[in-house]
């Protein structure tokens, strides 16, 4: 199967590897040429346009930052949707607004060309070791005769629903992060003012019915008040503004999600945008007045 | 090891028989006498007040309901405190202010009785089969002597530090599962409003870093709409109002936990403070027009 794979970022660079490796035909393009000479030494072709990469392609893979990005890269004047063939497929693997992947897939059904709103959970590691939570929406017959690519990224390939249904799911995924985040963020930080051991803390209510993934695998950052990747603030509150808009025209308020979405612009302002998003500690232990 | 144990309730009722079948002698009191009968029936004798059951016994176990009736229980002009022998501890595994258990801990000091704020999370089928966390206050000395008692009731006995250290590690359990919960309801009925497969969201966040024990384990709850028992919403706006004093008290803000307490305030006025907490969905549901 030959891929065509468009955006060589923290994720996308590791994830074409991944397909080379496991002995795809690669194409890759980057807007930043010089991205794609890892890829290249590794054995991907490279190409001079998405447009380029996507002749003779059967699937064209596309993670990059943003709804514009996306729409560029796909229906834009070097878009993919000018190269490939009827009967191919577009994956977008990016966090974009699920209006985008309905838009996306009725221009590139006029040409018979099949599309996956496929965005994943999982970071930078889970993209190394293929293990990514891939969240899908489209057809199943679409899926069925992409999934031997997409086993070779995700441990786990889970069809939402319809067209948006990936986008969908990976806004609630990004709702519910915020929520939990602020929650053990307010919860430890409070164990901290009043003087207890937090660390103590985290261990006696992380396996009950205040446990959760936060509180087991970045507990420790908000105690510690250090904060290294993981999942940038400035992307979580991005993917924030996506859900926030997706929910509104859909007249759903989200008011706790808006709430975190506003302590992260204060973060980024301050220059906290590139540390992991479980700094939401900082503004709990500031509150909590621990830190200056 | 003489046990008294006073505070027969959903919680306390299991706890004394447990001890009973692991061969402590004990001594049960309750203010419904009639709760007394089974565990007398069990093997345990009754007593007509605390401080009668108190008579004799190395350990004195309270499991009350809030912060007087256990100052009541310990305090009052029946209370333990006037029928405990030097060198005796008093276990208090109720979930009350942090001050109380000071306060408590002071008075009983002055008769040489010992004192734990024990505090317990794992609800009654926690209690029934002796898995229950508990969060203990006081001097490690005292916890190591009735540590055999509390390995009967919990598997996970956790000392977080000093007098009252365990009711302020209860507090943060609630606060945590507060926001926890109210963001696992807020993304579902955002993705059920948004008409996607909630269930398979659920499936494909709820491993990742979304993951949390109450999508999980309550995640189905609120895509059902139906809340059983679990933990009573009205029982946890009692302890989130526990929490919220001891914060403020420390000049701690918890914005986070005042909202949801002013939600379940809401839920409890509806008539639904008798279904398990995970109704929290209820409010974000009709926010999402789910609902009428």
């Amino acid at each position: 199967m030959n891929i065509a794979f468009i955006g060589l970022g923290t994720m996308g660079a590791p994830m074409a590897r991944r397909l080379l490796d496991a002995g795809f035909a690669v194409t890759v393009y980057n807007r930043t040429p010089s991205r794609m000479t890892p890829l290249a030494e590794a054995g991907a072709k490279t190409a001079a346009s998405p447009q380029e990469a996507a002749r003779g392609a059967d699937v064209a893979i596309t993670i990059v930052s943003d709804t514009p990005d996306v729409e560029e890269v796909v229906l834009g004047e070097d878009g993919l949707i000018h190269g490939l063939a009827a009967g191919a497929t577009v994956v977008d693997m990016s966090t974009v607004a699920p209006e985008a992947a309905v838009r996306m897939a009725d221009r590139l059904a006029e040409r018979q060309v099949g599309f996956l709103d496929a965005p994943c959970s999982g970071g930078s590691e889970g993209a190394q070791n293929g293990t990514l939570s891939i969240m899908v929406g489209g057809d199943a017959s679409t899926l069925d005769a992409v999934r031997p690519v997409l086993d070779v990224l995700g441990s786990k390939v889970t069809r939402i629903g319809g067209v948006g249904a990936g986008q969908i799911c990976k806004a609630v995924n990004q709702v519910v992060i915020a929520g939990t985040y602020a929650a053990v963020a307010e919860g430890l930080a409070f164990a901290m003012a009043a003087g207890v051991d937090a660390d103590a803390v985290r261990d006696a209510i992380g396996s009950g019915a205040a446990g959760s993934w936060c509180i087991t695998n970045r507990g420790s950052y908000m105690t510690s008040g250090a904060y290294p990747l993981g999942f940038k603030t400035r992307l979580h509150r991005k993917d924030l503004l996506i859900a926030l808009e997706a929910a509104r025209s859909r007249g759903v308020p989200l008011p706790l999600t808006a709430a975190v979405e506003q302590q992260e612009t204060e973060l980024i302002r301050r220059g906290f945008g590139d540390e992991d998003v479980s700094n939401l500690a900082r503004l709990a232990r500031e509150a909590a007045g621990l830190d200056a």
